[in-house]
């Protein structure tokens, strides 16, 4: 039985609506960052990293969104939620979800997480400051070279849909005009509707999510 | 026939060695930062953030170091440079790739792209003056919890160690002591005597390189 450990509100939502589009059988257990549960020995145990998500399975726990969301469309093949025998494909899928990982999500944390990076009260709100011009010129590039439309890789809705569906539920408080961004604007509407996604959000907001 | 693009001392080395762990036929296409090549706009139509690596295709170009490094493990099977039909495996070796690309590349990032994430000279001194910690702490990790030894998934040599040796070059400019790090300290040098390693390492310092 799968087991994701997540946090509402962050990126582990886009492993949960994986799971959710997948029909995996699983279970939620919830980190509480106001409690610090995340620093805790239980869940250092889990990830050393102390950040969510993270994937326990049978043969060992997995972390890292795009190696998580990689690994649910390989195990629920019926669900199509990756070109599994099309290596140049998958790889396309690959590099895309990198980049939410590696210059999206990174952006955004310069808001929040600013401490990672550096010490001074100062620079850490210099990062804050430049997070709308820096998270706004990750999504032109989404909007203007990788969303194809109506999903991101066309036709097919796949992992990298409910990758950005996640981050891009953090636009308006990065301080991105949305009004500039049509394409990702209708692409978070329509992932929004799907019933995955709403079973997703449900769970993580209810109180016994 | 695969191009791939590259400049000295960056992270496309660990796509460079992959490809010569693989034995693919390549060619190298040198983008020089100092002649501010990346921002070109025939690079920029290879890749839109104007980035290295980019590698070109026969079915198209691909991006993102930890994709790249799946496609040319899943290309080139016989090489034996992933787990390829075990997902659980290939899952753990996307994690590894996917830590060091989000994490340990941002970490050290932070020392020369400041820039990225700031704008005041303050604030970019202070992201400096952290990133002997923060890659420090990374690395501290990677010995600790990762690195199976010898090779970064134990008895079998990966993808991973193209990728780790790639970024623990940097090491010693990014304010790091070695000798708290025995176990990255030996990889680095089992990974540098490997003849493919010897051979990209020789092909990007070379003047026609």
């Amino acid at each position: 039985m799968i087991k994701l450990f997540y946090t509402p509100h962050t990126c582990a939502l886009a492993s949960h609506i994986a799971l959710e589009e997948a029909g995996a059988a699983y279970e939620l257990a919830r980190i509480d960052f106001a409690s610090n549960d995340q620093r805790k020995p239980e869940y250092l145990a889990i990830n050393p990293r102390g950040r969510v998500p993270a994937m326990v399975t049978d043969r060992g726990i997995l972390t890292e969104t795009p190696a998580i969301l990689a690994f649910i469309a390989q195990s629920f093949p019926q669900a199509g939620l990756a070109p599994l025998d099309d290596y140049f494909a998958f790889a396309r899928i690959q590099a895309f979800n990198n980049y939410l990982c590696a210059t999206v999500h990174v952006a955004h944390s310069h808001r929040m997480r600013g401490t990672r990076w550096a010490d001074d009260a100062s620079a850490i709100a210099a990062m804050q400051r430049k997070v709308p011009q820096s998270v706004t010129e990750c999504f032109d590039l989404i909007e203007r070279d990788m969303l194809r439309g109506p999903w991101v890789m066309g036709e097919a809705y796949t992992i990298c849909d409910a990758y950005l569906f996640t981050l891009a539920q953090w636009l308006e408080a990065d301080g991105v005009d949305l009004s500039a961004l049509p394409g990702v604007s209708e692409h978070r509407r329509l992932v929004s509707q799907r019933p995955a996604t709403k079973r997703a959000i449900a769970a993580e907001l209810s109180p016994a999510g």
